[in-house]
């Protein structure tokens, strides 16, 4: 019996061709409808998430019928989280960034990540429209168009550039003061703020060094599954950024270059937050 | 003698090979190092930015001597702005996102646009990673690679995308309050905000309907003079965000897909900022 590690390259070999053939009829759609669910203008769903989602679901149960999986778009059907064990689980989300996708704008991807024994093995993710492919095994470094990658290195918070979903903020009342407190500390010392409207690409991009550190609360395991295996694996550090530990299946996370510029910024999210939940005992929200 | 255009097209067929060839450098380029402008982290130039715009100038006055030039490196030094008069005045900026450029994060470009009597008739700016082009003439439509551009078309504020370079709240405390209350009113009814830190690109991502809508304060010439040419061109809106009218030597600016979408954010804009003085006259700033 080969040793796990060499079934899970079997895995990727099997499934590559699949993501691949999917992102090609990502990038040559033409103009796509749009559904909101729950009526939310900010949670989108197009006829592409659905079916890729389900083509690959299909071909995974095809080939292991023995493996789990857990989509975003079968979660949102089902009304709850399936839960991780310890057999084989894919976890898909078929097209992260579809704001974009609708608009052509070319930071959209498919992100495919591979659990077993609940541990994060492999890491997919790939944006059809600049035709950039982010892989990562457990172990064995992350690469970017089969070229290995390394983080940015950076260890000075105030020469950083974060990528920062700040249109969470919109969701409610919680997160809208947890990410303005935190966006008030910040803005005083780091270098800037990137908001791409793709969580999976975000953290790709800390990997490759093309940002320095990726927050983004209140995220789904699909959001995790791939790009903090391939940040670990570019020499990067993942934590949890409400201060728990880090959990695949409800993940919070400040993904950065390395360790030391995560406890930097770590130290002044702690301090927003404590602010923050002192705030909301007294009533007063961010809002002016 | 050539009608004004025909001229006009003159100086393209000359001027482009040179941001191409300019362009390739950018994209070439091997780890870059970084100066910081007034010793301010997010006030970045290179060596990049300097060489680019001395050629582009050097060039334009081998073949142009009686035009004139505003770029961006040549006013840092010079530490005032020449003033715009009626000869055909060519505005630069070699690398915006000189931040994302450092990084290898493929949304920077270099933007030239020119004026005669005053008025914007070429916009030209290249993305060099993406090879992507960005041009319009004067009353000639805008092109991306050479393809006829229109904006998304968007009327509806709830589902427009945003992209607010809300890291220029860093700046000083007034622009932290004007951002900060215009972000509070416009999070609660917008789909969602990017960031891209590129203020050309999120002008020219405007007219080709990547996004819906451009909102930026307190800019420079270089940065309106190709991109709000080109998304009017595409058939986009450019007005002053602050209330007053558009100046490309001081310019603030909103673009959206529509004129109606305008109005939409400017009546939230106009409230914003309301408030935002009134609070200010109070000594009440947006930090809590």
């Amino acid at each position: 019996m080969p040793d796990k590690m060499e079934q899970v390259h079997a895995y990727y070999d099997y499934i590559l061709p699949l993501i691949l053939e999917a992102g090609k009829s990502m990038a040559s759609a033409g103009k796509v409808d749009v559904e909101y669910k729950e009526s939310k203008v900010w949670n989108l769903v197009t006829i592409y998430d659905k079916k890729i989602e389900k083509i690959l679901i299909r071909k995974i149960k095809e080939r292991y019928p023995d493996h789990k999986h857990i989509g975003e778009e079968e979660t949102e059907k089902a009304k709850e989280m399936a839960k991780l064990t310890d057999a084989p689980t894919w976890i898909i989300d078929p097209i992260d960034g579809t704001a974009n996708f609708t608009r052509k704008m070319p930071i959209t991807c498919i992100s495919v990540g591979l659990a077993v024994n609940k541990e994060q093995v492999l890491g997919i993710v790939y944006n059809p429209y600049l035709d950039e492919l982010f892989t990562a095994f457990k172990g064995e470094g992350a690469y970017f168009n089969g070229k290995r990658i390394y983080t940015s290195g950076c260890t000075d918070i105030k020469k950083s550039v974060m990528n920062y979903e700040i249109s969470v903020a919109r969701r409610n009342e919680h997160y809208y003061n947890l990410y303005m407190y935190r966006f008030k500390h910040l803005i005083k010392i780091i270098q800037g703020f990137r908001s791409l409207g793709c969580v999976v690409l975000g953290l790709c991009y800390v990997a490759c060094g093309r940002t320095d550190a990726y927050q983004c609360d209140g995220l789904y395991p699909w959001d995790a599954a791939a790009g903090t295996l391939i940040v670990r694996e570019a020499g990067g550090y993942v934590t949890d950024s409400s201060g728990k530990e880090f959990d695949l299946m409800d993940p919070n996370f400040l993904a950065t270059a390395t360790k030391q510029l995560s406890d930097e910024y770590m130290a002044i999210e702690r301090l927003a937050d404590e602010e923050q939940i002192n705030s909301a005992k007294e009533n007063k929200s961010f809002v002016p």
